[in-house]
């Protein structure tokens, strides 16, 4: 058995997040029957770097599955992306070494969460970004991130903690960036809690549209209460962009897709 | 009564098209729908700068109807606003002359045709762009295309020629320019005919990917022959991007929305 690593696009729009859940459809069973399809395997388990949620997006999700398949990794992709609906892509096949888990071994993850604070709201991002029609501060914002940067305890940004052993984790970088009126919200880290980044960006939104100082974001990670953090951010604004592994061949670079912004 | 002025941005992937057609989800039913809730008048009539076909969208269509409101303009967008669906927003209202006519006082329009030649499509832009998966010479496109600029009769670029008293037109400006993988064919012209935007586009493309020589584009031009040109590019490329009137009180900026790179 051949152990094959793909690098996943899609719109989450129309599922019920990643992981198969009977009577729901996900991307996990799509991607899993696609395959299946072309390689006459029964069978095919995909293991992803991690789930995304329902109305979550991906540019680079990372995924290995095994087969006995003898198709080479650019005509496997061809005949995968041909049997996808065309909310799914996949971008990149490699062999890799049996050993590769693409959930085990990543070693960090980017995640962006898109905010658009336009006061009209943009009928082409309503299933990409999260309109809030309040303007915010997205530099404040950023300063007012700053504090989760490092190793801490996020269990106030986890929902219905605890799902994990720990909530200890490491955010390498969060930034807040503006691109017009579009807002990014950028977080870098060794792994994530449930529905850590919207719930992060539901409190900047608390900074950013001047309800919370600032200074609170370092009171509420130190109050390790999920009740004193915002709310989490709707589904839709979110996109995994990538995933890190130790052996760099294995860590693709930034991925290619779509990019929103809103001056034409 | 009042004369009032919409600027109205939408996503034409769930319409059939501008205009109104019993049995048929249309943008013109949809936002006369809306108004006349507000205005609590029943036969609100919208009279738009042109139609837009199945499938293709807009970002600065501008529109015109006759009310009895009394609500001011600003009232009135968010009040619509909130009765449309996400997939169409009104960015503006103005109340204007009585005079003014949104189709016949046009002077100008732009479209953009936006088409992506990256390797593997775009799972974000399957309803945005034509993904060509050919590669395509965006300079070659855009000399080839400045043939086309100027005063001429362009039926060979018209759909079931004729549909109007004349098909000579002034384009003011073509222009192809590669953003990352994405390319915009941008066409400004004092009118256009059935399909002239997609007819073009679909003849480019023959000269961006190598099959015609840059020359033939005037050649087309001249044989006055619809079937010597390129086959009309699918609609979900299209976009309206604004239009113009000879009073510059009634031209917009070029409007705020959605642009499409592929950048992360």
């Amino acid at each position: 058995m051949r152990n094959l690593k793909l690098i996943v696009q899609y719109d989450g729009t129309a599922y019920s997040g990643w992981q198969t859940q009977p009577g729901y459809a996900t991307v996990q069973e799509t991607l899993e029957q696609a395959i299946s399809a072309i390689t006459q395997e029964p069978r095919i388990r995909c293991n992803a770097s991690g789930r995304t949620d329902s109305g979550v997006h991906a540019l680079g999700q990372v995924v290995n599955f095994f087969s006995g398949t003898r198709l080479s990794p650019e005509v496997l992709r061809k005949a995968i992306n041909a049997k996808l609906p065309d909310d799914v892509r996949v971008s990149h096949v490699a062999e890799v070494p049996q050993s590769f888990d693409a959930n085990r071994d990543a070693v960090r993850k980017r995640y962006r969460y898109v905010v658009n604070d336009a006061r009209v709201a943009d009928p082409f991002l309503r299933k990409l970004a999260w309109q809030t029609l309040v303007p915010l501060d997205a530099e404040l914002m950023h300063t007012a991130g700053q504090a989760l940067v490092g190793r801490h305890d996020f269990r106030c940004f986890e929902t219905h903690y605890p799902n994990r052993l720990t909530s200890i984790r490491t955010i390498y970088e969060l930034a807040v960036t503006r691109h017009g009126p579009t807002l990014w919200v950028d977080v870098e880290a060794d792994g994530f809690l449930y529905n850590m980044v919207r719930a992060i960006t539901g409190t900047l939104y608390q900074v950013g549209r001047g309800y919370w100082r600032p200074e609170q974001v370092l009171q509420i990670l130190q109050a390790m209460d999920r009740k004193q953090a915002g709310p989490n951010a709707p589904p839709q604004g979110l996109f995994l962009l990538y995933v890190k592994y130790s052996d760099e061949s294995l860590s693709d670079n930034p991925p290619q897709g779509a990019f929103f912004s809103t001056n034409i």
